[in-house]
């Protein structure tokens, strides 16, 4: 079987992990890595004689035998060009979260690759770990019953961005885990922030998204904790569901805890009848495995079948404009900001809350 | 030495342990009990033989020897009328969390309060807790540098009440710690909530506090939680605090851990300079002891000695204060609450943000 | 419905403890109180008002009214000659654990007993915690499969006695869990100890039973650990069970995880194939519930049904002779000591391992 | 700078961390790797392209450019012939532990590196891991006071091996930390074990270790535990450390907590008095590092510098010989088996204790 000649644009941090992936993968090959810093290319060399190290996007496509699908791993604000420019030249595009700087950016690859006919795929890698997939499998199986809301921590003393706020960096996790894992639509968001280590850059943030029908998800993220905290809870009618990545022999564990309303007799008091339910729990067995390995295999059999990925330009459009969202809101003193159209949103219809003063009667 | 006959008003879930707490106070002792169920009563009486047990405030009042003090520990729609009745007989008054149901209310009872010279203590018990004081000696002696974040969890699947929401049972202790231990002045308030047991009852809340200079305080109310968590963060320039209250044998931890912030030569890019710093931590010993047992004996010191208590009228009316501007915000959809001049206001001129829709471009 | 009159003997650290459970406990009222410490008795007497306070046995059994039934919670080296005055008396009893100094008293009253027709029970708390109870029921099941050794961890910084060594102090919980729960018979003990606060008295001490069948358990029982564990696991052929005592919210989880043991088809080799099993968890739902309570109503109901206690003279027996060869060990350097018929063994034929010193060739 | 040429034998589990370390160490190059599985020698060469692969010790030897020094990681059974070999033939010899399969063999080595002026080390490599380090730092202190005991747990649910039983497999790691850290020598050793899993190799044990003093050792081994644990106390007069392996971001805690000890007044009772002291605690940083890569660093320096590493082959013999006296007490049913001269043994004359029945007078 021949291999699928891959690309890998931006060797810094992510980049050598996509580099030992694709080539640990049986469907993929490294043909080349394309990075500007001369040195690191180098290096990069030296581990994989097999590859071409090129410093531009046009030695890349230029090359004789150029690759059929890239991966690019670069700074956000360069997605949008490097990634129009290899769907152009009729590549297959694999993204690092999130897809692009702007709700704008976003739709256009998107658009682009459906005019072109190739896959754009988002490296969203927690949709491709075990864990995210027995959760999904759980959600789908409706054993946690009506979802109540869903909480995530997600917090450490982080590597400070110096392009994007802690809510561009770390939120696009939960996003995407929501997204996938609850097919719901967000209708709105609002978000509280503060800087401290930089004016412009938020580093400690709370965004919450409205899914209607009260269901709220909430989300910390925070680049200035004293500890590494991460932590989602799916709280639902039935059961409820907490993911506790740190523990990673036993990440999930399900309850058949939470309350049973009844209908009240007083009915003159309005009154209903709550009552608590304490069962027993259950710890999913969650096998061990890359979720990248998972994830540059799903790009290669989205390209080879011509199937849609999991995690295609839509599912990081979706979730590029509530990153853009919750930072509007955080500008807005936390006022809540409509997401029009949810998920077949075109970006240009988010409304926001207007922040003004009332006195005290309302 | 004589001992302060105290009585207790309200036998329910939580007066049985003020009994218990006067009664073993070396300070005071318990004359009567107050309650207007008879059989709850009975109960009391046989298992405090020397107390009176009486059934209406009128009958507490119309005592041979009355008492000196009282404690109410009834539901918080009757914490202002009782209190009033009782600081207009001259009593001094000790009321379980929050100190009423309004900011109104709760105004008066400091205006009443201090017109006749009566000691007026709200028991938001966790003031008087060995971690909190330790915890509060730690901010004072400067070690955290600059504060930057508060961060609080305190979820658990909850005892649900027909007349208050999460945010009135749960962030009282939250409110309270952090007026406490920072002495800061809350600037602005902003909530999300949802009920979902109760159509009119938020059981799941995130009450955002902003205090100015960059510093915010997150408290994560909610009663649908299928695991208890009780931890604070208490993040500063210098070093952070951690409070896990479940894990009594050591509760708090202090790490030099954090950011260190330089100058940046370049500075045509703006760029700050951003180090970390991961340094050893240290676990303070806190001794054991029963906060109500602190809480009742303070009551009994201020009132021999004509002293303030550190949780008086004041604090607990920016308490309730605080709650209800939080409830107010959700109701507005999370927009933000101005609380006008703070630890000395009013509550009269509380404003709260409009919410509106705004077109995309804001 | 007439109340079991009952006294309590001893009324230092447990002894009140079980005043307020014998008390609470619907089936039984206190009627005397014992105690040589006059200071202690009038505090006793004063929140006791209905329970006749006395100094010595003498007078306990003289009482116009004596009770039915004694609770004896004195230092060890007394419970048997009060035991036997009481027994003698005609009194059912209730031993705090271990029931005697030796074997010999133990058996001694455990004879008595029989010949008065009298319930002698210890009071092995545990057996009537709800943990315990769980653990009995999933082994009973026979969910674990064939038990392959159970293995404790009862450590902190504990509390030195100066009559008795740790292994007296902690292991009886173990040894009676472990009667209970598995109902085998032990062959022989072996055990390390060390002592460093006081010359004769081990404060570490590592405890060892086999039971045949290459069934093993293993106690750590320690005063001189700087945190506290509380810790059992029992590891079967099917499943394995944890229990922890600390974590009051989920104390039992059993794992479907093990090694799955084929025949070899090599044989000439001898090799064993073995497979790992990983697969789900289980937290079964523990009631609360104050096990102290459940342990004085299966006292007063084993009294009005002339039934036999679950910790039984003859189980409290078979634990001190267990702790009698624990002690034996230790001080014969570790040398494994027989126990002779095992639960209906004597005391009198238990046999100790001579330690000698042997040349290398052994 | 040259960099030192070494060679790794074996291929198998542990080899590819060897080659991988010793490429990326600064001092060093992997010149030929040496397996007799060709398919796996095949699939190493592949990522190895400068390295020889060969199939044998012979052609290994007989290379135009020979390694000046070795890494074994093979099969335990054949370290000595392996070793024996490369030591023989003029090359330096790092050993993956244990040393050898017996005290015999080990000393024969530790003699023939002597002879042949070489460096002989074993890869113990927990003792090249900064919390092993920094523990040492802190015992050198002198802060814990006089070491009372240690104490530790390493089980999991293990890979079984087919050679050598659950002590040969971990108990190193606690024998060589022990010995590294503490320097104390050992006086003998008694053992616990079972095998359920194969006839004749034990998959769990417990090893206690007596250095004289009043200071024991205890390790718990275990092949067949439902959940990991790696944890060691090292409980000290003065203070308490405890390395809980499994918690990475803090894996040292030292306590201050433990007893005072005063002369008593009632000397007559022979009592001393025994008091409780519960102080803070202090988290130490660790840095983060490889310690494979520590390890293989100090092998290059000390061949280079001409030092002895500090897990040499007297201490891999020390090691090996207490394994050794382990497994033979085990055999002995827990007899003791007195371990002649410590640290400078020769393993001619370890002693066992036999094991004899008593009567019950012992």
């Amino acid at each position: 079987m021949n291999k699928l000649p891959v690309a890998v644009i931006g060797a810094g941090y992510w980049g050598p992990n996509l580099i030992r992936n694709f080539t640990s993968c049986p469907l993929t090959e490294v043909v080349a890595v394309c990075d500007a810093n001369k040195a690191r290319l180098e290096q990069i060399g030296r581990a994989n004689p097999h590859a071409k190290m090129v410093s531009s996007i046009d030695e890349l496509l230029g090359l004789p035998k150029p690759p059929v699908a890239v991966a690019i791993a670069t700074p956000v604000s360069t997605h949008f060009p490097i990634a129009k420019r290899c769907l152009e030249a009729g590549l297959h595009v694999m993204v690092e979260k999130p897809l692009a700087a702007s709700g704008t950016e976003a739709q256009a690859l998107v658009k682009l690759a459906e005019k072109m006919g190739r896959v754009l795929m988002v490296d969203h890698t927690y949709l491709f770990s075990n864990p995210v997939r027995m959760i999904k499998k759980i959600v789908d199986s409706g054993d946690l019953g009506e979802l109540y809301y869903v909480d995530s921590v997600r917090i450490n003393l982080g590597l400070f961005q110096h392009d994007i706020n802690v809510i561009w960096d770390l939120a696009p996790h939960d996003l995407s885990i929501v997204d996938y894992v609850l097919g719901l639509e967000a209708r709105s968001i609002s978000a509280w922030g503060c800087s401290h280590a930089n004016e412009d850059i938020e580093d400690i943030a709370y965004v919450n998204v409205d899914y209607g029908d009260r269901m709220l998800a909430n989300f910390h993220v925070n680049w200035l904790s004293p500890v590494k905290m991460r932590q989602m809870i799916f709280a639902g009618s039935k059961k409820s569901l907490i993911f506790s990545e740190m523990n990673s022999s036993e990440p999930i564990k399900v309850y058949d805890r939470g309350i049973n309303i009844g209908a009240s007799s007083e009915e003159e008091r309005q009154k209903l009848l709550v009552s608590y339910r304490s069962g027993d729990g259950w710890i999913p067995h969650v096998d061990a495995g890359e979720p990248l390995q998972a994830a540059v295999r799903h790009f290669a059999e989205c390209i080879r079948d011509g199937t849609v990925p999991i995690s295609d330009g839509n599912l990081g459009l979706r979730v590029v404009k509530q990153l853009e969202a919750a930072t509007r809101s955080i500008r807005a003193q936390g006022g809540r900001v409509i997401l029009a159209n949810g998920k077949n949103g075109n970006g240009q219809d988010a409304r926001a809350v207007r922040s003004e003063q009332l006195p005290a009667g309302v």
